[in-house]
């Protein structure tokens, strides 16, 4: 028997034909300072084409998209789990202050065809476009093995750019400042493995295909049409878009990802400092009751696992907070709480440090 | 039921507690540039501390180690497979005349211990401050039912940067320059998943561990006493260290990974230009012909897929290429051939653009 590489499991024609689709859709977000066709192991992006710098600072974030690509898979979905993972990175980036200026993706499986990898890529470069963030590159990696069938992973890398005056870093945040809630757009990225847990749903393999898309075609009362597989895919929302104008006038900015307000907010509160959550500001989202019904799940752990229907929230002075909310700056915005003193314990260790009223 | 996120897989203190030792493992590569305890969602890397630039040109790539894990898992020997993961990028970013400034990775994987994750992230740390670029972030995902249990894989991304003036682009590379080959340590991270078809090892999940174990623990004559496992796992080389001085004396880098020398010449070749190798100077190592011999494998095939020895590739001028190998500044590499106009066809579609004599 000879063996050839096409035989193992990797056909380098087929990918060569998806890479070269995929270039074409990273060419339409690109910036001035993307020097195209040079540098074929790596991207190239001139600094100074796009703007001159004092002392800038560069800002990386890599993330993936967790087992939403298992429901993503089962749906056939591909190009929404894109456009989830560039939002995820540049949320992270945007914490900072800065702007996105370029992003590279890393999708591996096994048996994705050439259709199903444009499709990724299609969603990444709309929400790079949207984000006024260049797709660059890029790797691509058929690994027969290491994924089941038909399975595959993300892993987004993004780069940004703010100037140091501008850094967001938290550090200014007081006692009595207000905590601005964006809305998050469905579950985000976050806390997949405990909704499958919940519906019993896209825990195997491709052979329980079948079975996975009938559970994810239902339709609850909560989601008002919607198929929970439609809810469980509406894309991470980006505020690039939202809060650029506004960067000015805040003191820092949680994401909330894994982990929740609890885990997040304390991230960027100085020492000493801790969040008080108004429970009643706002009513959490029937897709987060149905998915705790489903799998009885303790409120705490609720508040620990998913967003709860806040994708971000900003930090500034009573003034600007205000004025941010009354002139339609943030038009989906409210405020959700305020900064106190940690009054539980001497320090930071004692204690809770988001208190929920 | 009562459901949580510990009990559908994920296990958020575990992951807490790995997160601050590859914190400490991370801070040892740190640069000047690098802002600490700023900025919890994203790395920050303030780029006029560790210099100033004219023209500063970001260079980034991002890279996996294919199913080269697959065989890490098998053996337990994570610390040299982040080496791998670094080595990777970094050698793709130098290409340009880029030096490497700072690293981020994504690990995702079914059961990974602690243990396991700070062993990978050990690797990645040894291997970023050798090329003296720090590692800044990184994101852990535990995605049960994507993987299969004990089942990982690993993206790196890069960032370097290069004075726009010496930019590294292939594009003064003219007839009668000289090749200069840089030997590779093993097989790199390309060509795992024939391998493991042509051994007909690690290609199932955990239930064929022992089998695995016991067909890498295997010698062979080729191999001199070392394992097929630890020749298989021999980390990629990394070439900052040995080509940095050089750098300005070269015209083009062409790092040679999937696709071999067939592929990876021609991208840093201008239009009309091709690579004459000459295959007698130098020997194929043996750990090639041994996985040749197992698979079957025919002579252009392996061309295709492996590295056949030859880890990089440098072009320069005859005078350069000469100096450089004279003096002894690049100790192991050897004149392999040089770059001849294409005479194949009118354009670089018609014919191959590299000849082997």
């Amino acid at each position: 028997m000879s063996l050839s590489y096409v035989a193992a499991g990797v056909d380098i024609d087929a990918s060569n034909r998806a890479v070269a689709r995929m270039k074409a859709l990273a060419r339409a977000t690109a910036r001035p300072e993307v020097l195209a066709d040079i540098g074929p192991f790596a991207a190239l992006f001139r600094l100074n084409a796009g703007g001159s710098y004092a002392d800038p600072v560069l800002v990386a974030s890599t993330d993936g998209v967790g087992t939403k690509v298992k429901i993503a898979r089962v749906l056939g979905r591909y190009t929404t789990i894109g456009r989830d993972l560039v939002n995820a990175c540049v949320n992270d980036v945007l914490t900072t202050g800065a702007q996105p200026l370029f992003f590279l993706d890393y999708i591996a499986g096994n048996g994705l065809t050439e259709d199903i990898k444009v499709a990724l890529v299609a969603g990444m470069a709309d929400a790079c476009r949207e984000a006024g963030c260049a797709l660059v590159g890029g790797e691509t990696a058929d690994m027969p093995g290491v994924y089941a069938p038909g399975e595959f992973d993300l892993a987004g890398f993004v780069v940004g750019i703010v100037e140091r005056a501008a850094l967001l870093d938290g550090s200014r945040i007081a006692e009595g400042d207000l905590l601005i809630a964006l809305p998050s757009d469905g579950l985000h990225t976050n806390g997949y493995s405990l909704v499958r847990a919940a519906f019993g749903v896209c825990l195997g393999g491709p052979e329980n295909d079948a079975r996975d898309r009938e559970l994810l075609a239902r339709t609850y009362p909560e989601l008002e049409g919607m198929t929970l597989g439609d809810a469980l895919l509406v894309p991470h929302r980006s505020y690039v878009r939202d809060l650029r104008a506004v960067l000015p006038r805040l003191k820092g900015l949680a994401h909330i990802t894994g982990g929740g307000l609890v885990d997040n907010l304390p991230r960027i509160l100085p020492a000493g400092l801790a969040a008080r959550i108004d429970r009643s500001s706002w009513t959490v989202p029937p897709l987060f009751r149905l998915i705790q019904r489903a799998g009885q799940i303790a409120e705490d752990e609720m508040f620990r696992t998913f967003n709860m229907g806040i994708g971000m929230v900003a930090v500034a002075a009573p003034d600007d907070a205000h004025a941010l909310l009354d002139t339609g700056m943030l038009p989906d915005a409210w405020i959700v709480g305020s900064v106190v003193r940690n009054g539980f314990g001497a320090n930071d260790a004692d204690g809770p440090r988001v208190h929920f009223v």
